[in-house]
């Protein structure tokens, strides 16, 4: 196959990558909204839907694949579509966690809402920014701008720690609140998770750009939990 | 290069994968007896020493990209590579939940114990026995064996959501025991997810013998939380 294929192959695969993007940040969108707006319709959806998901980063796969074993890409086209495997699976695993948040939400339902959602909101509009940021930056080969999405990562977990430590202050004041508070915990426990994939999709995109390994090298990978 | 240095470079890849797999079980085994046998001295060294499995990653990565661009393999060495450089991104993983089982181990240990860890060293013991499998599973090509590790996902995430009923439990009779029941929730939920990429090694492994794509096949996936 010639060149020209080659490319058009690259562009199709770029173009299906952020697809799955759009997918997965989209169901981010719907779970949190069903937990914040106490819609049960939106995380059944969430749940249902999933296998869309899944569907597509088998194609992916099979697309990048296939690339490797036609064309034989050298060089920086091997690591963009290695880049491109590697950020397929983060993907996926966003939008497993996507239902998870569906799942925690539709069991925070039936209780009546606590207080506040702490700073859950603002985590889940954090992870989403980063998703959205470093499928951006892996399409426009910008370090600079994965290199925001890793600065990120640490107020996650700041925000993480201090959801934490407001939930565990409200069970201990109240055991009533005991099981809402910690389905809250394991919602922001999931939201961690995905700014945690878009964190190794903006790794890799470093490396992919800069053929410079900082996967290890962020200070904020020691204090995740 | 000839086939001959190719099958040798094949060789050393697959050693230094098995080398980098026990080494992560290694530290789940030490995170685990820190907690059971509440020994600060084993969580801390579990958590100081992250940067050999990260190294070790760092490396394996090299050597399956360097074995792509200079070997241009095919077929199915292509696919052993691929998932080589998947199942080297899952034991780094696995990596980082020793390091959290260790964080959580050190958080609890200031603390009397709990009446009794539930569940959590069976799921302990399932988890590093997953892992173990998956990757004997990569090494001996054996489908049979990688189906089993699938099989037992189920029953890491029946584990868990037994540990949460039971703490939960705990915590609304005596809200003295909350904050000691919330950690155990975080080790069994580290747990699951170490139990969860030897699941995705399993599904790589089935995939590389039988090209054959069980991603999103089995059962457990829709429950996990």
């Amino acid at each position: 196959m010639e060149r020209h294929h080659f490319e058009e192959d690259l562009k199709t695969l770029k173009q299906r990558l952020l697809n799955m993007g759009a997918l997965v940040e989209e169901r981010v969108h719907l779970a949190v909204q069903a937990l914040m707006e106490r819609r049960a319709d939106l995380a059944e959806q969430v749940v249902a839907g999933d296998r869309v998901v899944n569907e597509l980063q088998i194609e992916i796969d099979d697309r990048c694949l296939k690339l490797l074993a036609l064309q034989q890409p050298m060089a920086s086209d091997l690591r963009f579509i290695t880049c491109a495997m590697k950020i397929n699976a983060d993907l996926e695993r966003i939008g497993d966690q996507a239902v998870n948040v569906a799942q925690n939400a539709l069991r925070l339902l039936p209780h009546p809402p606590l207080r506040a959602l702490i700073d859950v909101p603002r985590m889940a509009e954090l992870a989403q920014a980063m998703t959205r940021d470093s499928l951006d930056a892996f399409v426009r080969k910008d370090a600079a701008l994965a290199r925001r999405v890793l600065r990120r990562d640490d107020e996650v977990d700041q925000l993480k720690d201090q959801v934490f430590r407001v939930l565990l202050t409200y069970m201990m004041a109240d055991p009533g609140t005991i099981e809402r508070a910690l389905g809250l915990i394991l919602v922001s426990r999931n939201l961690e998770r995905i700014a945690d994939h878009a964190t190794n999709i903006a790794e890799d995109v470093i490396f992919l750009v800069e053929a410079k390994d900082v996967r290890h090298h962020h200070e904020s990978e020691e204090e995740e939990r």
